[in-house]
């Protein structure tokens, strides 16, 4: 549990960098590069917790993911000339985040009842919802909705995660499981380019 | 009662599809596709539930909504070369789901106790909300807030519901009549193509 | 208290209007409009009372709020062309309704208990929110992202609050200087025209 929560703050804070990254470039001041890292790093949980009447959301009651997420969008803009270096292990860093808020997300589905879809359901929203909300704001359309294999790594995450827990599996091995998997899914899909279908035109 | 039940069904169907035809043309992946289908079909009951406090929302407590959604958003997706001839049955479909999910809408609000104008915008977002946040997620200025008599035969099915019930008219034929009359209004606009007044230049 | 609640109906009703405004310069029909106006008067406060688990939120509890928000925004679509002497006022206004909204957020926060950058943050979410909405639906990457000491007055002004609070000044003091000083610098502010950085190319 110490290790999730651990990866949990490092996905925070890769959303983040990914956040303010994302003002910096639309000129954004450092009000707003803020509000677009906050709003990456935290915005998917929020919602969920919002979905799930769990207020105020985890963000609130522990207020480290604020904080980090505030300091990681204040470096981006301080630093951002330097990291240039950093978009690769960003890449991984995000991959990491991605993995970890599926499984956190899906779990606390299932701890409030929500049923197999809709357990998916919340572990693909708390992954992805801080990214289309950052997307929104930065009036571009959201990036995870056209591009990559992002979404369905946290699909198959969630989806998998139920399974394993619905066949007994220690919840802890479970998350680890199926942790796994979606960050490794999506280094693969990085490393080969991977795309899903769209409509031809 | 069970009617307004299918009627929501039809209406739910007729959203997603509408949400999926959108993402088509914005030539978004599958995961896209659908997940534009899914908020257009419950992101205006869900966006009513979160209001209201009655959480989890309605879809997350009977997934019926969910699986419905997703089917009808994949089938348009896999389908969409042949759905040509369905425009204009969509149409009609979209108008049921319009009134049926104002009346819904409203007449829970009341249940939450809310006033007279609270409970009608209620009916009014339960209706458009979904609707609006589609053509956020596609990176365009809502349409409803635009063009045509979408919104406004909301609006009038929401208060006339509320003048019904309060005039001691029973419950579900009060809802018939209001959904009666949004549908219509929604077919006649449709059909003679009004529209509202816009600031001219 | 009542000062207070005065404050914020001036507030309310100047949002309303920045609002309504952008809809008609978006050419939206006259019922965009009021949804712009309604959202941008009442959008922050609404996200903050769903984040604190509030439900209904505020402006569902006494409707006046959304009376006020409709009737400003009906009378600005349709007094539009002879408004242009009310921009300047209108701004003052609208920086009256900044300070209110941020100490009013940020104590009502405090009230549920929140953290010292929770409290604050709430703070902000009430006074800016509802103009990120509005800037949002009308297909702009929000203005307050972007441009002017807008937002940092009002993270000085809910971080001022929380402090005069845990100073032990009288609730009601600390709340009319907090809001004073998140007025008179975002009027200094737009005198001199201050900006914040932004990264460089």
């Amino acid at each position: 549990m110490s290790l999730l929560y651990a990866l949990d703050l490092v996905g925070t804070a890769a959303f983040a960098a990914s956040g303010a990254w994302a003002g910096i470039r639309r000129r954004m001041d450092v009000f707003g590069v803020m509000v677009l890292g906050l709003v990456t790093a935290i915005g998917g949980g929020t919602l969920r917790d919002m979905l799930l009447g769990d207020n105020p959301p985890f963000c609130f009651k522990n207020e480290i993911y604020l904080y980090l997420a505030l300091g990681v969008s204040l470096s981006t803009f301080v630093l951002y000339r330097h990291l240039d270096t950093m978009r690769r292990p960003l890449l991984y860093f995000d991959a990491i985040g991605l993995g970890t808020f599926v499984v956190i997300g899906t779990e606390k589905a299932l701890h409030f009842n929500l049923g197999f879809l809709g357990a998916v359901m919340m572990g693909v929203i708390t992954a992805t919802a801080g990214g289309i909300t950052r997307d929104v704001l930065a009036n571009q359309i959201p990036l995870i909705l056209r591009k990559e294999i992002y979404a369905s790594a946290c699909l198959a995450g969630g989806a998998l995660l139920v399974a394993l827990i619905q066949m007994g599996i220690t919840r802890s091995l479970a998350l680890l499981i199926a942790a796994t998997t979606v960050i490794t899914v999506r280094l693969l899909a990085i490393h080969f380019n991977w795309a899903l279908p769209r409509a031809r035109d």
